[in-house]
């Protein structure tokens, strides 16, 4: 049973009980994002959030100590850029992106945000006397529409 | 003469009167990520724009038409994810990255914004009663220090 | 149980039944295009559409839960051209690859649409005041025929 | 000198006289589509052609020979998919992307043909008793607009 | 069960009774090279042939439906050449590629047709006034030994 | 200068002097295919081939040597497929690609050979006592036709 | 049973014990890294090695056979580097990288050693008087957090 | 003049003047690998540093302005692992190959570091009470001899 | 059961009974080499070939068949060299890969032919007045050796 | 001018003056192969040997400089086989394809080792008690005959 299991057990869990990621991630005492990457396998739990999520979700006995195996990272493959500045954007797409996807659907429903109605913007903030960059991505909705 | 010859002729003018881009869109009246975005070939600049900036850099007279055409966007090359959503996210970083380069370096110097001491957040908002989505990512700036 | 699962059983169940995916459409009161891409993992359906299939095909129990869910989309990978413009129109072609071959074949049983005795037209219209592009493909239809 | 030469001067002397496609296809009595997918080298003109665009953009006299030739087509690569009635349609984005990207342009300006808003339709028809399909691509036109 | 499958049961069958695919095809008036692409799954049998071969083989009840259907066409993966005249080329190795190598087996045994003792010729015909191409490949057959 | 040089002065000559590949092969008494893969880099001409072609084509001097060199067969890029009875048919295409769609070109104009409108024969023979493989291609030639 | 099931066997047993590699080494007298590489599959043991794992984490009684075994090494694809010097240094990463991973974490927690604060140092040296080259990497080790 | 010409400029000159990158680092007062790495344009010089650089080995003018310009890092292609402890390694050498394959000749003459005669060791160390890891490769040198 | 599943027989039927390659060739009368890359699938066995082996190694009943079927050959993927004369040594490589790393390994235990300390030679001989070449490569044996 | 601007030197002066590189490799006192690989860039000289080839074809001044510079080796890309043993094999390809064919040809003119008619055997031998291993390639060599 590795992360991957895990993952699929999960959505099916969830999916059973009605729950969605921002509820689980209240019951434990996480951040939504943050949590949503991890139960994609793509951070480690510490050992109170692994035994509350199995419990939750009613898990089989040994997703906790899976849950806690810091992970083999990364949901894409294909050539990366190689300049480093520009890599660590590019892997924050390749870590973060099942819990996008899932939480842009889950705020918006089915569609898009759109790349066209779009703006982006970066500015630096030291909090704590530490720089630090923030970038923004700012994009319309276009939602998926059933013919008639 | 393409948009490529162009970048290189307003990265050389621009070098040689220290001429930040920040100043460039300040002078011209637009955003400076989108401006940053246009002159390295990913935004056609209207009429009065490509004049200004062609009249500001002392470009080639051939340039302002070049800056008017809508150009062929995307900056890299390798496979892209299928999925329609997780696409538009990595369509961005295709587009801005050469801008979002330069003006993160402008910010904090030689050094990369962190995918490990980093957060995303997103959030639905409704300006006008349209729905848009906002993703914001914030992530510590590691400097590159010459080795003593 | 996800969508290729599904789409699986919808083709047994379809073939069993000696149903077309236009009689699907007819019965649930929807597109057939749409509806093929839909059946095929490429759109979601609303509870009432994916209930109405659900019993029409006598699919399993949790068929309908997975219809409804918003799908990881796309068919072909590769390299994709990286013009955002051009990117849409390869893009159609992902996401509804295996509707058009079927429905294509349902018309005119097996063989190709030509791209050699073919054209392309397009122009713009504008209903409801906003601004469309429409584009038509027309080619003709050599069909396999069993050699003699 | 071959197509991709001819076609740099045909761009740079269509900028000059401030002539559209639509115009040069006029000017010679053909299609405007299949004009100007010929003037991105993926057909060949006949003589009469050759010699009226090589007269009308003042082209150099080796012009017309070359866009007389038949020419090696297609523009752009990687995997492409395997079946054979797919394969038709990515043949034909293949073939006349550049066209498209430029008439859809000339006729909405900067933006894309949105994959979201969007749906197509197929059918058949008997034009002179022989089959033909015909594939109707139609999607909104999502501007880009400068930020502000 | 799909053409896969059935490919799989086909050859099993063929081997047990000790048949080859020139008898087959003779057992049901078909050419052997189309059948044994179709046998492949490269192309759908008509009713009567989709019965006639699950009878001689005793393939399972199902196999005759799916060896009716159009099927998914295309044996090997890569970049293909983008030129159309030279892609109708490759594609029919695509196609026939298991069909030639099963023949050439049967009709000499372990070894390959040589590319270097090798020629090609070309030809126009016009059977019924209808312009066609022929392609003859003719080339030396080096056998393989075992070493002693 | 290398062989590719070659090719491009032999072209420009045979265009400028209107001879075809056909009457070339007769002059120096060589087989039109041959020739034809010859002339495009494919295989070296003995000494006095060389001569006379460089002669009639008016080649600059140097020419002759080159033409006389075993050039770097092989004339398209990507995955092969590793059985050896099918890489050598690949092998043939790959070979001599752009001297079948000359010549295909040259025999009946602009289009393709059809894949569809197609069938393929092989038979073994046995020249002086040696077995060999013939495989012929049939297929039709559907015209590119300029849209009206 | 291969070595990546032998594989999957130990990391069981090690977690359902509570041995850390270097626990195992140490119990066979082993180098820890060069252990931890072994038993990814990257080098065989030797007998009295191969029983002693097998003992200590009970492993099924063929297990020993496939320890000794000389295995196929590499664990990750992708082009290579073709200059052989710099090959070395990526072969190395591709042998050794299951376990760095491994032993970076048990040292360190969740987090990656910095290549942006991170220098690197080489140096000859001449040990019972054959040259070797010693290569120092040394990075920070900025730690996952989870967000609040 | 990009960084790639300045280091066509730097290796001529350097070889010109036969100075080692030891004796460059050593004049201008930096540590040698990193000032290799630099000079292969993977890090920035400041000011000081660029105008000794240039005086030293007599670039021409503008060289300084791009020796002090944050460089396009990363030396080459292809698909990179995903987890991202992984990469970071990967990334080094991505970054310091041109800089490790110069100084490893320097020091051993033409040869490599053997990956089979090998070690590779790890060790947390918290310099300033902030953990790092230090990685050490240590390998023979098997050297190229000339045959005889 | 193919070829993969009767070579997975075979290995593991060896290591149970002890067996070495070159003990099988000799029971059976064949080459070693020849007969290792034929057991790895890559050659057929005639009809008493066949039959000892299934008998030495006491396969299962249908194995023999298998064993006596034209494989399809080559072993390992990706890009390969177009020139003939350099595909065939290449071929080489991709048909005798396992026989050549098996049997490196029996002779001189773990480690790797070096390609450093190395040479090639080629040389023409000419038995039964037909020319061959041989190309010998000779190459020294680092070992793996465990670290202390 | 680096090693493949020499080797165009080399090449041109070489066909000019009618030398073989075994009259080069015995004017200098180097093994033929060795020397093909060499002056192909794979190896570099030493100071006297680079003098003498520079002399001997008349090579710009420069070019004994460029000769003896450890060169960046290896010559065709593409995917590689992970396992190291296998690796070795590959390499030796990949270094000495240019010296193989280039003496394939001076031997036995155009046409290809075949590796149809073809024996591998490997052999271990210990000269001065060091072991080593032998791999000899035999294979005739159809010859390519000009079509009549």
């Amino acid at each position: 049973m590795d992360h991957r299991d895990i993952t699929a057990h999960i959505l099916a869990a969830k999916r059973r009980r009605g729950l969605s990621f921002t509820e689980i991630a209240d019951h434990i005492g996480a951040d939504r994002v943050w949590l949503t990457a991890a139960l994609h396998g793509h951070h480690p739990l510490n050992r109170v959030q692994a035994a509350a999520v199995t419990a939750l979700l009613e898990l089989p006995a040994e997703a906790a100590a899976v849950l806690e195996k810091i992970p083999t990272r990364g949901s894409f493959d294909g050539a990366s850029p190689a300049d480093l500045t520009v890599y660590r954007l590019y892997e924050v797409l390749q870590l973060y992106r099942p819990a996008l996807k899932t939480l842009i659907h889950k705020a918006l429903g089915d569609g898009i945000m759109s790349a066209i109605t779009f703006n982006v913007a970066l500015e630096r903030h030291d909090p704590d006397a530490r720089p630090r960059m923030r970038i923004t991505l700012d994009g319309g909705f276009p939602a998926y529409l059933p013919w008639e």
